[in-house]
């Protein structure tokens, strides 16, 4: 235990609140010992405008009033709401194996083991489902349900009554998200709620074309054997520049170990590709995998908490010869892993084969699938082809298999797409996945910018975003050519959200232009302060203005470095408002006479465009 | 002289060529004597492909056989083509004014004068219109309409008999671009070439719907006093990225002769916002303004060669009032100018009602306009409103009365608009103002993104290209927040490149996708140098490469840090192509029989996936 202990006195993980924000907890109402976390971020007296709530996927860690020990995790907040259920029972997990951690039985593993004592896991009881969706047919309205609605309703109430703005294609965005919505669009299949029984650590949020646009953001462990509390951090850092879930995309050694103190420590939901680790207990040689091996990890995964799975039943063996003509073949990972067994074997996909026994497992925990595509295109030249589309139509044949036996399903998608064929990308998804929540890679708009590949990525994210696409998985400036560090995973995250929010925007959410509202108007008002506060990264805008004008007097100055103190543009704005406001704005259109006066009346009120700073 | 001599030792520029690429040039048909400059990319023997031609910017200075001396500035390879023209008259231009440098008549300049004898500048003879436009209606194909006709046709010939790919929204993209068919399109004002005939010294593009998407860099003086060469750099390093014109914006002393200075080296239009240069002559305060001043400061920049003039002749006395409810008033500082001195002496903007004798200008010159939007919007909330759209609807005005009078026209947008309400901004442009080139900042999605600016507006650029704006002014990282360094330019160059190629792909412009399929073929195949040197950026490319796998090795080995040495999917998908290349898809298909035969098949080709690499 020593050497744990010693341990965690490093195991440091970056906590404290954004600038001018608190957190602040929501209670139900159906459920009133739920309490949902949204961020509030202070303006400046002058403002005379009340706090800005913004949604915070950020979890305890931004909490001023919280303690954080990685060593003991986050507080189970859910195992009441669970329990209550009456339908899962506790029981003796599967063993965990050496090889779980990809390591000899003689070997001493790198990573320690999460220090608790091991949770027993939670399985549904024999003949239940215990989904989310289950529940939602029934007519339940679950506290996950009721949290989501609560998060969701960020400032719809103040747009109440405002015109609603917005094309959303076909998206049935409501004025207020109520518990009963939720409950309903889970029960038709258009949204889900990644939330593992095992994951009780949870803050749930939802994932549908109805809600706000979500962001994914990967992670996974460094070739360089690094600390736990690292790998923790990665997922700690994602979340607090927005990210809604976090993939932990780990290959080599221990999977197992690192994925425990993620997921203990996550207040988000938590994605894996569980072919990657069982991969790993075959030495790499994908030809050795067997449905055995594959189904043992989904369970080992599932009693952990994994909240989504990655599966990639879809790429089935009479669609790999499709891909033979193509510039880039097969680009996803799990893809390629399949269609290799596949071809050694000439035998059809064994996720597909055993699909029901999968959703068995599924629904056993409530892990959602997230159906992958791994026959995504993996260049421009290669989008929209014969074998993404028929891997999409077997999707939408699972998706109906899935919806039979109760459980949460989201469909993953490209990759690679110039803007012109973006949109049929999500018509398709939504004809033949009846609906499900799409969740895109991207897509990259051209291959020509590797290295801006989350621009190129953020083009194509904002577009099928405002097209209905449900959940964003980002792209960072690394891709396609290392792994990404700590500068480049907030790079990812903050171009993700504001593709995502651009999308909000675009497809009419209510409430959603209340910040960049805010912002404007601070930004008229130079409230430089407000302007950095309410910004997506406000040490990055404040950064940006101290290189030019550092001193502390310049942030509350009433100009900027654009146009300098000789002339401003937004001074001027507030002159012509001034006087336009005094003014009849008929009059004004009126003809040359009293225009004299009016030229006297503006030069008397003039005087100083440049008041001193008051502050 | 001595001063200027070591100043000129100082007098570095950045040159040389880019990564493993030289510049050739193509000469003319109808004209022999032009030389058309492109960059050819060489690529790894083992590709066994072409260089790939790419579209350049860059001028001489990125030719390895050039000697680059800014005190000289460049040759002056257009003078044959407009004296051979014999409509054009040198003569005693305007004698510099100590105020054109925003100096006191005893003060020294801080800026060396450009030390070539003084140009003296060439005019219309009387009567005639020297312009583009005024050639094309009277069916002359000039030495400029073969040279963008050449310089558009890059991969279009490679390209010819593929099909088609694309959704143009009307623009009427050709097969081959051949110099009539710039003719006409400059004809019926849907193109422009903005080459003043005292910038001799440029290599002429084309500015239009039909025509691969430009960018334009902002640049301009620093507050501090930067050396000339310095300068002069800010424009070599924006067309070295790909600017295809740049703007300087410069305010404050010296923009006189440091304006002199970017225009002698400059390859690519230099366009300029006039009335910041007036506002200097009158020390800065709008309503001492008289349009005496303006149209002599017109002629003292067209006699030095600016291509384009911003002006803002559309932001009307009737509509600022429009502007009073607005979140952020007017944005636009040349708009903003013209405001207020619209308030202060309630008249109507000068620059309205003088139009026809500031074409009078342009025509003697070939200035372009470039007609500016005064009230764009400056938020999300302000878009598409009512002082914009009436702006906009005087700019149409504004247009015919230009093209009544033989010049050349552009036509500037917004500005901030969130994605739905993109589409109409560019259908609305051209119904009002007859097709002519639309040039729009950004715009910018959402306003919640300081600090990433560059891509909330990269989002907007990209989707306005698609949907037929010609030019797209880029945006950097600090918009909103300070001035823009070296890197932030290259940043902003990149991005919007990468917007307006994801917009030429998007239109269906012959040829565009061959890079991108270049460049993915390399990926498919590691040649990773390749990779690096067809990208915009490949010194970022390389070096985030470098960062993960720094090994010179690394460069030629056939995997990458994503997956490792132990798997890769880009090495099964080679395996799954050779696999199936030597299948009939339809034995593919077939049932069970034969497969254990199919799989022994494979398993004894199999071998090792990653083979030692060759070089």
């Amino acid at each position: 235990m020593a050497d744990i202990a010693s341990h965690l006195e490093t195991a440091r993980v970056t906590t404290g609140p954004l600038p001018a924000s608190t957190k602040i907890h929501i209670p139900g109402r159906l459920h009133p010992d739920i309490r949902v976390p949204l961020r509030e971020i202070a303006l400046e007296p002058s403002a005379n405008e009340p706090a800005v709530r913004v949604y915070d996927t950020s979890g305890p860690y931004s909490d001023a009033s919280a303690t954080i020990d990685i060593a003991k995790g986050l507080a189970k907040l859910r195992t009441p709401w669970i329990e209550a259920r009456g339908d899962v029972e506790r029981y003796e997990g599967r063993q965990v194996r050496p090889e779980d951690n990809g390591i000899s039985r003689a070997a001493k593993p790198d990573v320690s083991p999460f220090p608790e004592p091991n949770m027993i896991p939670l399985r549904a009881k024999a003949g239940h489902a215990v989904t989310q969706l289950a529940y939602a047919r029934r007519g339940i309205i679950t506290p996950e349900m009721e949290f989501v609605a609560i998060r969701e309703n960020l400032g719809r109430d103040a747009a109440l009554g405002k015109a609603r703005d917005g094309e959303s294609f076909g998206a049935a965005l409501p004025d207020h998200v109520t518990p009963e919505f939720v409950r309903d669009e889970i029960a038709r299949g258009r949204a889900i709620i990644p939330c593992n029984i095992n994951h009780p650590e949870l803050e749930p949020m939802i994932i549908g074309r109805n809600f706000l646009v979500k962001i994914n953001a990967n992670i996974g462990n460094s070739a360089v054997a690094s600390s736990v509390a690292e790998e923790v951090d990665k997922m700690v850092w994602s979340i607090r520049w927005g990210a809604d879930t976090v993939m932990d995309l780990s290959t080599g050694k221990n999977i197992h170990d690192t994925r425990e103190w993620i997921l203990r420590n996550s207040p988000v939901p938590i994605g894996t590709v569980p072919i990657y680790q069982a991969l790993e207990k075959v030495n790499g040689i994908a030809e050795d995998l067997t449905w055995e091996i594959y189904r043992d990890t989904l369970i080992e995964q599932a009693e952990q908490g994994v909240d989504y799975f990655t599966i990639h039943a879809g790429v089935r063996l009479p669609y790999i010869p499709m891909t033979a003509k193509r510039v880039t073949g097969i680009v996803s990972r799990g893809g390629s892993i399949l269609a290799k067994w596949c071809l050694a074997h000439h035998k059809e996909n064994f996720l597909y084969s055993n699909f029901r026994e999968i959703c068995e497992i599924i629904r056993t925990y409530d892990v959602s699938f997230s159906l992958g595509d791994g026959l995504r295109p993996g260049s421009i030249a290669d989008a929209n082809d014969e074998a993404q589309f028929a891997e999409l139509h077997t999707l939408g044949e699972l998706t109906k298999i899935a919806w039979e036996m109760d459980c949460q399903v989201m469909i993953e998608g490209p990759g690679h797409v110039p803007m012109h064929k973006i949109k049929v990308n999500m018509e398709k998804q939504l004809e033949s996945c009846g609906e499900a929540p799409f969740y895109t890679l991207g897509p990259l708009t051209t291959d020509i910018a590797p290295g801006y590949d989350h621009i190129t990525s953020g083009i194509g994210a904002a577009m099928i975003g405002w097209f209905g696409c449900a959940m964003l998985c980002y792209v960072t400036p690394k891709e396609h050519l290392g792994l990404p560090d700590r500068d480049d995973v907030k790079v990812g995250v903050i171009t993700y959200k504001l593709a995502a929010h651009a999308a909000d925007l675009a497809k009419g959410h209510p409430g959603a232009q209340l910040r960049d509202d805010a912002l404007s108007r601070a930004r008229f008002d130079f409230r430089w302060r407000d302007q950095f506060n309410l910004s997506l990264d406000p040490e990055t805008a404040q950064t940006f203005h101290d290189e030019t004008l550092p001193a502390e007097g310049a942030k509350v100055a009433h100009f900027c470095s654009m146009c300098g103190p000789k002339f401003c543009s937004m001074k001027i704005s507030q002159e012509v408002r001034d006087f336009a406001n005094q003014q009849n704005s008929e009059s004004f259109l009126a003809a040359e006479e009293g225009m004299a006066e009016k030229s006297r009346e503006f030069r008397d009120k003039g005087g100083e465009i440049y008041l001193p700073s008051t502050d």
